[in-house]
């Protein structure tokens, strides 16, 4: 009986290679930069080459491997395995991923989009260990979300489900990229959020330490914004309470609709800890009914960037072997190649 | 083998009881008052003897029953099978209304709380046949929902999910009962929307044909705004348009949370028709997103208040029996009693 499966997660900048077993605990991993300016072809050749690589160091054999799992950002046709398109990778105009690596591996192979792929990482090892139900919000550029019912990942009708970032949080609101107005994304990335800092110290807030910053290095980020409201300066309080109350309002949303036992924060943004946490679960609290206290808990997520390559290889437990729950994430530090 | 369910669907008006084969076609139906002065043990007792009533009209044994299904109001604890409380009906305080209904007729039962059944009845033998993902929204006094994802209702961590009625719309708008503000029932609410009408009215609408029917009658509903609406009338226009936006806002968060086939709408308000569906897939499609084409379609409910009674049926054939899916409702009419 084949005792492992190998999760690849696609990246803009890294591909990432692991190896687990049925525990979730990685025997192997290492990663590489994505060879972008080598379009599909190039790209698809470094995640069979990085498969075969990642075996021949762990002394594993294709015969040992249960299938592979693919993390891919999209959009992306789950069912056919195609990747319909990349922001950041150019030259993914349907290309058959999940297909190509498969044969280039000789293993079955699944594609997930990778934002579930994160979600199932932190519900098999991580930030959702113990529970059943789980929505994994990833705060950074935009807002990336996945989520778990019962369980199993949420895919919808058209695979184009489990889209936190884009709800509507502000009726009439910001234009998003996405088309809509007032997705909680426009309120509360961590690009939006710095965007929304200039234009504040734009309009009246020179006396901030934002706008030293700003002044000094031409920019500022969510992190500036962050470590500036935890010294008290009050435009940066404002800014950053606001996009916080935005997300908050997002979780009433997703307590409201799935009953989720847990919401996971990670990203970005997450890495502030408390300091997102602390005023995360006032606003929710004081936004969430009064029928029944708040039973959905909030927590910061556990694996960090590894989220997504131990989801892709749960994926492939989950569809050629069945899969296991992890006690500990277990992950061993990746190794640059 | 056991060939029949039995659904019977507990209202604050109307008890509702039904018996069904397995491709949810009804060999029997019919309804009593609810007798609610006489407390729990008189609508438990009420209960009973109308699911003894339903066989023995229908010629059917206990034998013959996998089991009944109870669709109650609440809030319940469903793994307890215990109605915590009940708005409408008095002497419901953590009262096992599963298991005194199920030992009084001598079957296996299983509760459901009557949204959940309302969107299975749709589901099966409704506005859902033939998609596996699925939302009912229910327009009537308040805003009822149930959710399907992939062929399954979803009932949360809790049994407190599927609650759209309380997705928040606008952020620091209107109190709820609920305890929070901006909920989507608050602004789209045949309730609240023929308040919002009086409001209005107040405020600078004495030249609406609503301002009349207000004084002639001292009250107005949101049939009425949708009559003067549809005869032209720009202020019961406006009030009727704004709720709908709201509706279709919350649409658009199904869609991106759920991703789900169709988004089935009941209850009252539905009963306007193309008045509702029309500028309701307008709306829907301007708050959309546009990186793909809306492809959940919005749909009218089919079952009308029948859907509680199958949807019941529905959950017993789930629980005791596997569950068919039927072609068509087959629902013969109710008979009083």
């Amino acid at each position: 009986m084949a005792s492992w499966c190998i999760g690849i997660d696609l990246g803009g900048t890294f591909i990432k290679f692991a190896l687990f077993g049925r525990e979730m605990s990685a025997q192997a991993s290492w990663q590489c930069p994505t060879p972008a300016d080598r379009g599909a072809d190039g790209v698809i050749e470094a995640m069979v080459s990085g498969g075969q690589r990642l075996l021949s160091e762990a002394g594993v054999s294709a015969g040992e491997v249960a299938g592979v799992g693919i993390g891919s950002p999209g959009p992306l046709d789950l069912d056919a395995g195609v990747v319909i398109g990349m922001p950041n990778i150019p030259g993914f105009d349907n290309v058959p991923l999940r297909d190509r690596v498969g044969e280039g591996l000789g293993l079955p192979a699944v594609l997930e989009n990778d934002a579930n792929a994160a979600a199932l990482g932190e519900y098999l090892a991580g930030g959702g260990r113990g529970v059943r139900n789980m929505v994994l919000l990833t705060l950074g550029t935009g807002i990336g979300s996945g989520i778990i019912v019962d369980g199993k990942l949420l895919h919808g009708a058209h695979g184009i489900g489990a889209e936190a970032g884009h709800l509507i949080v502000e009726p009439g609101g910001e234009p998003c990229g996405c088309g809509q107005r007032g997705c909680l994304e426009r309120y509360a990335s961590a690009t939006y959020l710095a965007q929304y800092a200039r234009r504040r110290i734009e309009q009246d807030g020179q006396a901030s330490v934002l706008a030293k910053t700003l002044r000094a290095r031409g920019d500022l980020d969510a992190r500036d914004v962050q470590t500036a409201a935890g010294d008290g300066d009050a435009l940066a309080g404002e800014v950053w309470d606001r996009a916080v109350r935005y997300l908050a309002i997002a979780c009433v949303g997703l307590c409201r609709l799935l009953d989720p036992d847990r919401i996971v924060l990670g990203g970005g943004m997450a890495k502030a800890g408390e300091a997102l946490m602390a005023p995360l679960q006032a606003h929710f609290q004081a936004e969430h009914w009064t029928l029944t206290e708040p039973k959905t808990a909030l927590t910061l997520a556990e694996l960090g960037n590894d989220a997504g390559v131990i989801g892709a290889a749960g994926a492939a437990w989950e569809t050629f072997g069945g899969h296991g729950r992890a006690d500990g994430p277990g992950m061993p530090a990746a190794r640059a190649e």
